[in-house]
């Protein structure tokens, strides 16, 4: 098939390996008239950009991205934007020794299943750098909503273990912290542990946690199309994504009905909800409060530790990764879990556009 | 937009209402040559029948699936497979009292504000009785994946915080428990429980976990329609979902890498795994391992006791919420779950037959 | 595949088979409340029943509408518009002499080769008499059409050669002619000649000519979905359509450009053309003149004159059909060619919705 | 919406401006394990480059292609192809004379109307440089299908009314010629005819022929994704063609069926027809026999001489169009063409495999 491409009205097609000669994507489906530059996107780029925070892996690229479409005069035409990025620190030699040997918990060996052939060097397309298209398309996307006045504060909740229950004000709050963490304890706790499995030759997981701000109600489509199942899928479109939940999620299984309902209220002549147990959506359209939830992101698979394994003929033997790798990608993971969830609520703010008969004979006033 | 159309290849689209004349599915893609009658699809149907278990609601409908196109002398010509049900039993005057005032946790709100409109009958498009259209479907998806070995076993792991740890063998442990849970130990007291819960005009919650077997590696598309993608899409549209993981899921966020992987091992000249972490897949395919996922479900928002909420004026009222409805939707969720996962295993099934170059040749022999 | 759906944002998902025991139509994606009720549909229908004009089949159907969903107190809700014709005059028997025997410019051989079975009774799914679904599609779409004031006028332009050079002002002027020639004249001929077709147990062809009133300005998207690109699709998914031309059409490759250009003008303060060449479409996108198409039709293939040809094990054969067929197709596909554009201008209709970021804003002002 | 990208299982994202930095295509859905080098698609974009023939632009690019991802060591890897070309010849300030004039025939004032906003650099993005990245992606269609024995032979039929009965047998017989037209004599009247039209600043249309050979049976989908129906999408997605017909085309619409009907045979124990009405296609099917398709294309509306026209405030005014632009577009274009047949051929291709549940069956073998 395919499977680079996401989205609806504001469709994504992303390319691009880890060691080929660049990365990029293509967005169909921007309005046209939003002021656009490089450095709107740049901005988010850096934020994921390796050793953007000192637990992160030590390969060095700038991640400079280029607009080769789409913009003209500082401004969107409608048209395809086209960005890349240039590749300039591939170190493919690092691969050449797991070139025939299946590394766990990666997708070296379906890869080879599927396709009989693969890109070894970094992963190839499986490799997080592919995420890098993410965060550019997240980036626009991001600037769309923020016309409407719809803002993110996305943050890792939880490393290895170390939790947070501080809820951030700010964005500030959360990109000052090294692991993206609007609370400096537990970042501090969690920083030192991580130190601790770097030595170990270890890795960890983490939860991220997005909340999303001034969602107008009846976004999302009711059937297949519903708002929390297009985010399910694209925060699970992640490669390291194990879990994803929305409000009170998992815990609410153990809820009777009358705790877990939130009741509605007038609040100052706005319906409003006293609790938020559904994080923001019901029926699959929103509701007009905060948009809330996680993604459980497994440990970094590639670890420096010796490991047992087969290779490509099915022989078992061990292997010892090299190179330069996350032990935790949770912090970097912050920006693209807020640029998936912002691609997806563009895509469906579109579509709710023609919901009524009445939206689409006023915009259509006769000529 | 729309949003009752699932797939790419194995489409679906769905339509009906609660209180409406019937409800149906048109599936088209279902390849050509398939042996297919009505009773193939009856027989999950029933599983899902409204008082299919005790802890039901107490409408009465036979559901009875009738074949209008595509099944031509016993088996499919490759053409839309249209299916309906006619409902029987509908009793919109329970619902009257409640056309103008938002259920708590319902949609009611949401649709309101979206189409300016909505069918209050029981929920309309957004009531539970929707999934008889995907469960029909997933039933003729179940019979393609049977023809190349692919069997599920789903069942209910948790209700009202009651779990089992039991993994089930054969469908027959699943669905002769009232519950359909295989355990009778834990579903005698899930079902006390749940006793007092309809005592006290409540309701409950819980977990219900699918296992596939048999299916071959590398379904699933790398970047946007990975298995796992699909899957949480699928999973997540179903209206009372909060959570998904797959493999260990949450859980895996709080280990190290080392205890996450699971290693490679030559089983008998075929490869294989030591654990499965993963839930069977890795990079967004599958890797040869059973799948593994689990849905969580909210407690049934539709409770007898008194609530407060407001009404289509943005009044405060109260609400007493009055008809036939089940205190726990976990059992008859059960063959839902295992409906879409079916679907979304079918769609990605064939995209995988294109993946490489020889097969196309392989298919396309010389004339 | 699939291959019955069409549309992105206005979705039909159409299914049945001449001998089967329903044929319908599931259309996703109508905007709420927009009124709606079966007499809408029924009249156009009525349009291309087999009978509505002495040069059709003699198959008696009624082809009453049933609205299965989707509409609730008489305005369409936003969900899915399940619509349903029942088969009442089903005469298989008709077919099993040609069971085996592949009818010459008909489906037979290739439903065959595809699928290695098919159903035999009047062409199954490939019957003219699938195109019922998309002429009640069609009277919806035109319905939201004229909300914003959208006329059609299509009509036979060309009968077996007979052809007119009126131009319709009225639909009265068109459906009260008994082949939907709004030229009484010619019609006469041409009627003339098809009588002495029937006799001759041979068939004709024709062509027809829609034109669309009232379209604003910009409808059509840039590349590859741009109007003509869609009319185009929409009308050569008819069976029979062997050629499509808009404006000019074939002719504009032999004149010049300063011939073929339309030059701008200003009519009364409001841009418009001096002449329609383009056929109303500029770059993809409606240029505000009247849109206007053309649309050929292969005459019958199913002729009662003994044929040669081969059965279903390649042995060579002859064959003489029998049953009830249409000497001329064409007065009956007005409705459908009509209904196709409608459906295709809807489509894309609301996908111009949110071309500009201005429109986006203005529609989700502030809270 | 968006409108750039094409296909469903081989699907083409394209991207880029005439006067921009670059253009693309970003390629989803290749098959792994194809040989594929950047030779294989300059090849094909030589054949429509600027300057290519004498009667095209005189702007002077290289249009060298660089394949930025999906292929490692000389072979295909079934992740997403991208493509790029930059653009080395951009003359922008030859349009800043019209910048607010809307030049007639031309996109201007749709694209003005539709965004509110235009990059009128050379058209921008409706320029027939756009058709760059549709010749790159068919070079890659064509590779697929060359592996099955697929051929294409796409000429000049038609050139300013100038029109050749001769078929060609070889790609050798149509580029050889300088019109490619293979048909020396009627193509020196037409280059003689080009001539005077260059000198009186006029312009010229045609008509391109395609045949596709070897293309298995079977091949289209039966309702909306028809194999005609997607093929006259495809070419009509071409800004300046204004018809398409396929086999007989519009002159079937004047013959009667017995004429028109193809007669099946056996020809030395394969099936196949005596004429080819059809054009290869039966009930939206390849039938087996050659695909053939004409597509008619207006005359460059880009012409010298002195036009009457509107600007962007709606006055009348008049307009001298310079810079470079082909007085006959039709040479150049038929390499286009045949890519969209490439590329829609290609996902009919691949969604043709699991038609039958045999199929299925056979590529999943038990494991």
């Amino acid at each position: 098939m395919s499977g680079s491409i996401l989205g609806k009205n504001f469709q994504i097609s992303t390319w691009g390996e880890s060691h080929g000669s660049a990365l990029g994507v293509v967005i169909d489906g921007c309005p046209a008239g939003l002021d656009l530059c490089e450095e709107d996107i740049q901005k988010d780029l850096n934020l994921r950009k390796p050793g953007s925070n000192k637990f992160g892996t030590s390969r060095k690229e700038s991640d400079a991205v280029h607009i080769l479409s789409g913009v003209f005069e500082g401004k969107t035409t409608g048209t395809p934007i086209s960005l890349v990025v240039y590749n300039e620190n591939q170190k493919s030699s690092d691969y050449t020794n797991i070139k025939n040997i299946f590394r766990p918990s990666h997708a070296d060996y379906t890869f080879q299943s599927k396709y009989g052939f693969r890109d070894y060097r970094g992963g190839g397309r499986s490799s997080g750098r592919e995420t890098l298209s993410r965060v550019a398309a997240g980036a626009v996307a991001k600037k769309i909503l923020s016309e409407i006045g719809i803002e993110f504060l996305t943050y890792s909740k939880e490393i290895a273990g170390f939790s947070t229950n501080k809820t951030p004000k700010t964005r500030d709050e959360i990109f000052s912290d090294q692991l993206y963490m609007p609370d400096s304890e537990v970042s501090l706790k969690a920083a030192e542990y991580l130190k601790k499995c770097v030595e170990d030759h270890d890795s960890a997981g983490g939860i991220v946690e997005c909340i999303i701000k001034g969602v107008p109600v009846g976004i999302g489509e009711t059937v297949f199309d519903k708002l929390d199942s297009a985010l399910a899928k694209a925060i699970f479109s992640l490669g390291a994504v194990k879990g994803f939940e929305i409000g009170t999620g998992f815990a609410s299984a153990k809820l009777k009905g009358s705790q877990n309902n939130d009741q509605f209220i007038n609040n100052s002549g706005r319906i409003s909800k006293k609790t938020n147990n559904s994080g923001g959506i019901l029926g699959g359209m929103s509701d007009g409060s905060d948009i809330i939830f996680r993604a459980a992101f497994k440990p970094t698979p590639s670890i420096f530790k010796k490991q047992t394994t087969v290779d490509i003929n099915g022989n078992e033997t061990e292997i010892e990764i090299k190179g330069r790798h996350d032990p935790i990608i949770v912090p970097r993971a912050v920006i693209v879990v807020e640029a998936m969830a912002a691609i997806t609520l563009t895509d469906l703010l579109f579509s709710n556009m023609f919901s009524k008969i009445d939206s689409v004979k006023n915009f259509y006033k006769p000529l």
